[in-house]
């Protein structure tokens, strides 16, 4: 497949949308023809999406979320409440946990957590802004929504440790057996863990 | 997921790659991302590369293969067989049958198929250039290389008959049993007209 276009415009295409993850080669050839064959309209609306990318994304300069302005919708916000802090690692859990609809908070993006293996120290996460969000004095707890990994553990910790100075409450996101799972296929550490960590049932709902 | 994100320019990123063929919601997230992060090299590349499908790519005047000039890199290629042209249906069949680096003759692209159900007739096909090459003397056989459906057999059909009396050699490619196939799952049309069309063996190789 690789000398046999007769364009090479198109063999150019090809190879640069193959190096998008998760599309071969045989994708890529699809996803250029198609293209080729809506030049009138969805090849423009995409070339105009990534140039959105490249010029016009920036990252809000209060919690490291994507932004289109220096400060993200997020943080404007005025309906939010300002006292809570969720902490993440990047901006793909901003979303997911947006989704969930269940969280009402702002947000600070770590950008990555403690990982030695890959070199990575506190010094590389926006810490120092978090840190100055709290002397600000308006929030009252952050609560730690770090992947329950050794590096997000080490993470949570080190947090912890900077921020006992301050008055602020810090809890963890709940873990445990998933919603739906079947207990037998739980693994082991989270199964071991959710019964340590159990917690009473709230029966006043029924009383 | 559909109000998550925190820019309105990657939320049109987004929007634009989940458009394309075989790309939804979650891969074209992770695509936008993964062009975030790649701003400097891969993103420009691959603008580039649309820009260049969007005004560059042409249909060759010849063949209608697509081709960066007026006429396309096969037909201008004289180390080729000039008196051979197979016939076809679109561009991506001049890419398999390249690919397989079995045919050394020309092409020509008819741009469909027959197709009563659907609307096209044979004034919707490039047959007029076909048949001006065929009068300018040079070509001896046409190889019907279109796909062995209903349309694909209507097309041949009419083909032959307008070709009939021009002093050129029709033939089609051979259907049959795949290579590597099992012949227990081979559907019963493929199987029954193998029979039928069954060839001699060779045997003068080994004698």
């Amino acid at each position: 497949m690789s000398q046999s276009s007769s364009s090479r415009h198109l063999e150019n295409a090809i190879r640069a949308i193959g190096q998008l993850p998760g599309i071969g080669r045989k994708s890529a050839l699809r996803i250029a023809l198609f293209l080729l064959k809506n030049k009138a309209q969805i090849l423009p609306d995409l070339i105009s999406g990534l140039n959105g990318i490249k010029d016009h994304i920036k990252h809000c300069q209060v919690c490291h979320n994507l932004s289109d302005d220096d400060m993200c919708m997020i943080c404007r916000d005025n309906s939010r409440h300002r006292q809570l802090i969720c902490v993440v690692e990047n901006e793909r859990d901003v979303m997911a946990i947006e989704d969930t609809g269940q969280y009402h908070g702002l947000y600070h993006i770590l950008g990555g957590v403690i990982s030695p293996i890959e070199g990575i120290g506190p010094q590389d996460l926006h810490i120092p802004t978090l840190m100055e969000r709290i002397t600000s004095g308006e929030v009252t707890e952050l609560i730690m929504a770090v992947s329950p990994t050794i590096e997000g553990e080490t993470t949570i910790f080190y947090l912890s440790k900077l921020l006992q100075p301050h008055n602020v409450k810090v809890s963890v996101i709940a873990r445990g057996v998933a919603f739906g799972g079947e207990l037998e296929y739980t693994d082991g550490v989270t199964l071991g863990r959710s019964i340590l960590t159990r917690t009473q049932m709230e029966m006043t709902e029924n009383a």
